[in-house]
């Protein structure tokens, strides 16, 4: 065996339990759904990018200064995130990935340690032994290379990957070009649908609300005015989005929190935030609100409505003022569902066609609260494991809390959420190999068939995203 | 070997560890205790269906309609609760049994799944490859064959399921007359033993409250009214079900809260409640101040106290106002013990004699609190894997919380709180398999010697229930 | 095989996985660190216990009665506190050992158990087959005898234990004479470190405070008084502790609060609870204040700063007010670090050489909170597993829990923080053999090289409390 197929990134057993009945069903299972096409009904690369189908930069703007996964293990460590590319004066990239190769050792046993050796890899042919500081400047020499190359292009990678189906998350008044110039692209084969994330249109407290409201009621409330004008416009650009091939509406609420208003008390609430004179209980209760009524408006519309909330945003505010969201310091805090969500649920909870895809980062919520709403609300279904959850013993957790009770048919699919375009397939690698782990497991103790099994790894990878996010 | 040994129903090796050498113990301590009887202290099957020991009606009103576990996920999938034999205009049952066979698949992996097959083949006889749409009217009428013979009448199934202690759960004004009859029938063997079950008449709140209150003083104060006749008639109906054998009180409250006020206060909060005056705050006081109370009656006439807290009764209204409750949607919610029976432990922890069960659904509570509460007072027992957690990965889950802290002897062995008397032998055999697979990990690992474990599943599975329960 | 070398406490296997493959990984991992010397950075041992090196006094003294995790299961299978030793009329030691091996099963499975069965096979060459209520006296005169020997005195057991570092845990005003002394002591080589451990002196609502207060600000104010008094008291004690060999201040906060105040309101709270007008929330701001405060002082003098959260002290009244404190009721309640720090962290989460380490009993805090809030500031270390969670299952709940997000650089190194001196090898040795278990896994499953695997456990046992905590 040469160097590079004794890599632990191309190993058949990887991720595999080790213990060695068990593992032969995993790899049995396996050879069922590796091959299929990848499904990415959620995700943050911008469809520009596969539109302009520029090379990428190079290897640290790329893989590193993006990533928030990977820049804040390194911050963790001591690097300043200037010197990961971040702000205003960045460092060169040559710099940052020396930075990179310097602190590979810290993402041992981290999800995004198996992402990017995966990629380095799987995608680059890089031989991961020399991820080291040493190694450095030849590595960097040696990616700059593959990246100049026709086949490391954004659409030459999407081929490569195969993926079939490829979700953005976009601003509601995002003209959506990019995603009609593929549409209309007989070159490219890929679907490209929106997402529709009007987070920064319901949080009347967010910087900035009142003009993105009004802008948003001139182009698209079709005259009218006021909070009518603004349920309005909100209505029509789902519409403008749903002609552009969009299938679901993503939601980064604070809290799970929904309330129905009455229409004269909303439109109340909204004038006060509009005037700058509502509190913070009143954005409060003007976002749980606009829950209910994005729900309402799923309910009419079909889109399907996913629900990211959980999440203590900017965390380090000195991080923030320099270098921005998004930068490696959003923080989870314990959530509930099951008070919250009663008056979204009492209403639509078993409306036919209306799916609510609930995500956490709250672990205790899988077993007690998320397996107990979608185990009896047709509308519900828990999300696939989010974010510090997407790793393979997290996601082991998730399925052994979640399916006791709601079995594998009330789960969305995996989505990978990324921002980092050449992680999917290792991403979508890694999740598959776990669903078959678990699945071997139940083999292995009797408690499902081999021949159950099988159906049900081909149902988790391929059916339930298609089902779910009505692909 | 034929097809029906084959079942995964009835594998030697069902829910126990894949590894050899870790299966070859839990296999010997199996032997210990899988033929040893059934002790349900715990459970909500009606003592009338024993005194009359009529033939069950047919396989759905037996195996589907009053099983919420079951019924919940079919729900779940998108079939209305009305075609599920539930509602004023039921569905016909063999209607309710093709939806049941149809939806079979949305149970793999889960607890329900595992017991509806072990019952299925175990107990009826049943090839489980047939549960599908296709063979749904062939096995209903092989089923309704099966219950209409003598061996299948409830005392048969009773005897033929080797059950030797079986509580039911009734209201404290229940005449208990099912329990006398079977008490008094030499023909019948088995222990029947009613529960105190309290809650409607502790919750000011409820509907009915007042009016139920004044039937339990008019019943069984003696001549007393007001807060002294409504304690002396909870008093006086205790002993009543001491008289038939009850040896629990059972407490489903929506949270732990405990609180310990004067009489006048308590008496002042009763009248208020009384006059229909109390508020949301009023009658959580006087909940509170009444679980306190139920230890003070425990700790003078010895019944054991059981909590079962944490849940969002009927959760999704309409469904409620159509079918009732315990139709599926009682959701878990975040709960807190340590601060909560603080008033209760500090008077009554230590009190001997007093055996306080708690129970759970919000696992984060197992090793953070219930152990440590478990681990220091004589009185407080964790009660068994409760509801959603009665399936055998969180139970697996369970004895890694607890007993690191607080030992196997802290625990209340296991209760099968079913209305499914079919799935009483499924649900035990699952718990013992599971046990032995805990402590074989724990002989392989070298924690514990392969002797201690012989002892200590015998213990959880029979001496522990009859020391706790005080069977 | 004799009887001794079969006990499972010298199993060369115990704690480590069963799968062969797996295990074999774990023991050769195991063979690089088992022999390291030990690093005990937070204990309760008294200093003076090796100054005075004075015999142990008796079996049941030294092993039972000071033990709170050994006393506390004992008292919960009904023995009184008072006959283990406890409170102003103990029993005489003979009958508290008497009560232990009556009690010994109790303690099957747990972490104690592990320990005491370590440290009676290893240090005292007992054959643990004999403890049982019927072997009781004669155990108990042969760890007498051995007790009564040279090299079972303090001195000696800690160079055998090859103790290098060795912290204790001390009040702000004590004069750390002990320390001293061993540190000018040419025939005692280890390093006896103190901890400056300031609780009492920040908790204003608790009794004698201000006494407490006024004696520090008459010892160490160097004349100031008031507010600024108490301030730079701390600053000159917490300087008197690095001379004496301080590495870190211990904290045992209710909550994880911290809250920055202007020093003229800090004062005037300072004031009010001197004057013994603060009420709850005055006492629980300033506490939250003293806490940002303490960061504060480690920024500027290098203290290692540990806090240890969440636990409701001293549960049942009546114990503590008969028997006192740690006397096995300190129960854990849910706790929170997102919200809570940001105050200190904004401020203090990026400066250079501060290291706030952050402990836990609310295990749903590791992969929710401090994963990802150690996965991002330089200063925040996760704490190892403490308290409930220092046993085998937990420490393994604790790495699946926490590596995925933040690897293997971010945690603190295992701590004993133990009042039993004879356990520490037992602990270290558990600690190290669950590492080994638990980077095996991630070998066996093709997580990580074996090769890094070797690096990170010699990391994990000694480079990582080296670091942490700047021995």
């Amino acid at each position: 065996m040469d160097h590079m197929s004794a890599s632990i990134a191309v190993h058949p057993h990887r991720l595999l339990p080790a213990d060695p009945a068990t593992r032969a069903i995993a790899e049995s299972l396996l050879t069922l759904v590796e091959h299929l096409p990848i499904l990415s009904p959620h995700g943050h690369v911008d469809a520009a990018v596969l539109e302009r189908d520029e090379r990428f930069p190079d290897p640290a703007t790329m893989l590193v200064t993006p990533d928030h996964y990977v820049t804040r293990l390194l911050h963790a460590a001591g690097v300043p995130l200037g010197e990961l590319g971040l702000g205003s004066e960045p460092a060169p990239p040559r710099e940052v990935w020396r930075r990179f190769c310097a602190g590979w050792p810290l993402f041992d046993g981290t999800a995004s340690g198996y992402w990017l050796r995966s990629e380095l890899v799987q995608v680059f042919g890089i031989d991961d032994a020399r991820l080291t500081a040493e190694h450095a400047d030849d590595l960097y020499d040696e990616l700059e290379r593959r990246l100049g190359s026709p086949e490391f292009r954004p659409r030459a990678l999407f081929e490569r990957f195969g993926i079939e189906v490829f979700a953005t998350t976009d601003d509601p008044l995002d003209d959506l070009s990019a995603h009609r110039a593929l549409a209309a692209d007989p070159t490219f084969r890929g679907r490209v649908l929106p997402t529709f994330r009007p987070d920064a249109y319901l949080k009347a407290h967010s910087a900035g609300w009142a003009e993105r409201v009004d802008r948003l009621i001139s182009v698209a409330a079709g005259g009218a005015s006021g909070y009518a004008g603004y349920i309005a416009a909100l209505e029509e650009r789902r519409r403008y989005f749903i002609a552009h091939g969009a299938v679901s509406t993503d939601h980064g609420a604070a809290t799970a929190q929904t309330l129905k208003l009455d229409p004269a008390d909303a439109a109340a609430l909204f004038d006060r935030a509009r005037a700058g004179d509502a509190d913070a209980a009143d954005a409060a209760a003007f976002e749980a609100h606009m829950m209910y009524e994005m729900a309402r408006m799923s309910v009419d519309d079909g889109l399907v409505m996913t629900v990211h909330p959980g999440v203590f945003r900017n965390h380090h505010r000195p991080s923030f003022d320099r270098f921005g969201g998004d930068t490696g310091h959003d923080i989870p805090v314990r959530i509930d569902y099951t008070a919250a969500l009663r008056p979204l649920l009492n209403d639509f909870g078993t409306r036919e066609g209306f799916h609510l895809v609930l995500f956490t980062i709250d672990e205790t919520t899988f077993s007690r609260e998320l397996a107990p709403l979608a185990g009896f609300y047709p509308a519900v279904y828990i999300g696939a494991p989010w974010w510090f959850l997407d790793a393979p013993d997290a996601m082991l957790r998730f399925r052994s809390a979640v399916t006791e009770t709601a079995g594998f048919s009330r789960a969305s699919g995996f989505i990978d959420d990324t921002r980092a375009f050449a992680s999917i397939p290792a991403r979508h690698d890694a999740a598959r190999r776990v669903e078959c782990a678990f699945l071997a497991r139940l083999v292995a103790e009797h408690r499902i068939t081999e021949e159950r099994a099988a159906e049900i790894v081909v149902d988790l990878v391929d059916h339930a995203p298609r089902r779910v996010f009505k692909l």
